[in-house]
């Protein structure tokens, strides 16, 4: 990328997010408004993990990107968090082949999902023509029970991610695992490490790096306890225990996916 | 923090993030209602940079919190992505003495804050009385320039941070800054940092490293491009010299701020 490419896209990253708007900074750069702006696909689930969306988006949007929010209707989606957000286009007029198909987590609304023919029927058909196939935290088991990780290595939050096999993917236990052109995160704040990595393939590296910087994103979390191993194992017991019960239906879910893909 | 504690907080938790629900988990385990949660007021604002929000909510939200998102009126307020946030309460009905006063930044929606007095006013008050003041990315500048930061250490986002001193602060380069009842954060995802330091004070350690866990908090960005000496002098320039001009009313809103503090 060129040093005046940087200039351009920096420049467009700041009208699109008002917080670094730079209305003058650059009036002599041009930019071609007919040059063709990556498509992304965003699934919208009642349940989802807000976090688990939000750093994938403010990526996508700083990667020029042409974004749509996609559920079965324009209503309000409960999030886990309890904000809102409204779907910017229904399932039916959603890209049919972005460049991107992403699908966020959370383990009640990807179980709903999983059990939904509609939402299914429509991941098979977008998923079959999207670019990339993308997913952050549950998600991936969503994307699994379309069948479209049969063969395909992929990760997931650390808490379900056993159940990828079920579904036909090979399970790895990575943060970010890009096999071909299915490229799943582990849970929730996966999401930053992820929508980098997808920036750095829709556009290039520098301007990955560049959306790092805006971000501020080096991070220094207090503890080491963001994974099992590092948290240790008394304080992965309690949460796995509590969390056990949570499992149940997802098994279920999987095992209804597992014969219908005839796995 | 006793093992039953640790599994009443996560049935909690679980309870209150539906994508983590639990529902029959460990019905032996009782809940005090009449317990005081802590509370939580998290100003929202126009232009405002959604995820400078998420991770601190999503953290407050997990640590059972009571968690209000204010704002003049309840209409929905456009974040930087395009998604709108509804707020919960307005400013006249916002707890006056919160455990915790949260300012999320975006740096056009900051500095309009800055130059708007019942915005001041409420910070002012609010700040006075809350049990923490904090702020993340540059929420520290209308912190500041509501007086709150006069003699406090305190830090910001990368590129706007150089006005705190200006408003009475100390600067200091942190990516969590404590000073006292003060806690200020980096830029935009330095709140997931700062949100895990909230919880370990507001609950304790144990707590937060079990956020952390749920959360999946083990961050593995594919570069070391987050701050200006990571990401190296040419990349750190290019993207200063065009968000250059984005300081310009910063610098003149400080400048009102500064006289009208006396400092």
């Amino acid at each position: 990328m060129q040093r005046r490419d940087v200039l351009q896209m920096l420049a467009l990253a700041a009208l699109t997010a008002p917080a670094l708007q730079v209305p003058d900074a650059h009036a002599g750069i041009k930019f071609d408004p007919n040059a063709p702006k990556p498509k992304f696909v965003m699934l919208v689930h009642p349940d989802m993990v807000l976090l688990d969306l939000v750093p994938a988006l403010t990526a996508f949007k700083l990667t020029m990107g042409d974004v749509q929010l996609v559920w079965k209707d324009r209503d309000p989606v409960r999030t886990d968090v309890g904000l809102d957000i409204r779907p910017t286009a229904t399932l039916v007029e959603a890209y049919a082949a972005p460049d991107v198909l992403f699908v966020p987590g959370g383990l009640k609304g990807t179980v709903a999902c999983m059990q939904d023919a509609e939402v299914i029927t429509f991941l098979e058909k977008t998923g079959a023509s999207a670019r990339f196939v993308t997913s952050v935290c549950t998600g991936s088991l969503l994307l699994g029970a379309a069948g479209l990780l049969a063969g395909y290595r992929a990760t997931g939050h650390w808490q379900s991610r056993y159940a990828l096999p079920h579904l036909g993917a090979i399970l790895e236990d990575g943060r970010v695992v890009r096999d071909r052109n299915r490229i799943t995160a582990g849970g929730v704040t996966a999401g930053l490490d992820f929508g980098l990595v997808i920036a750095s393939i829709i556009r290039d590296e520098e301007w990955a790096k560049s959306i790092q910087l805006i971000l501020e994103y080096a991070p220094a979390p207090p503890y080491d306890a963001g994974t099992p191993a590092g948290a240790g194992v008394a304080l992965t017991t309690l949460v796995s225990d509590l969390l056990k019960s949570g499992l149940k239906p997802l098994d279920e879910a999987v095992a209804q996916a597992h014969a219908r893909l005839h796995l």
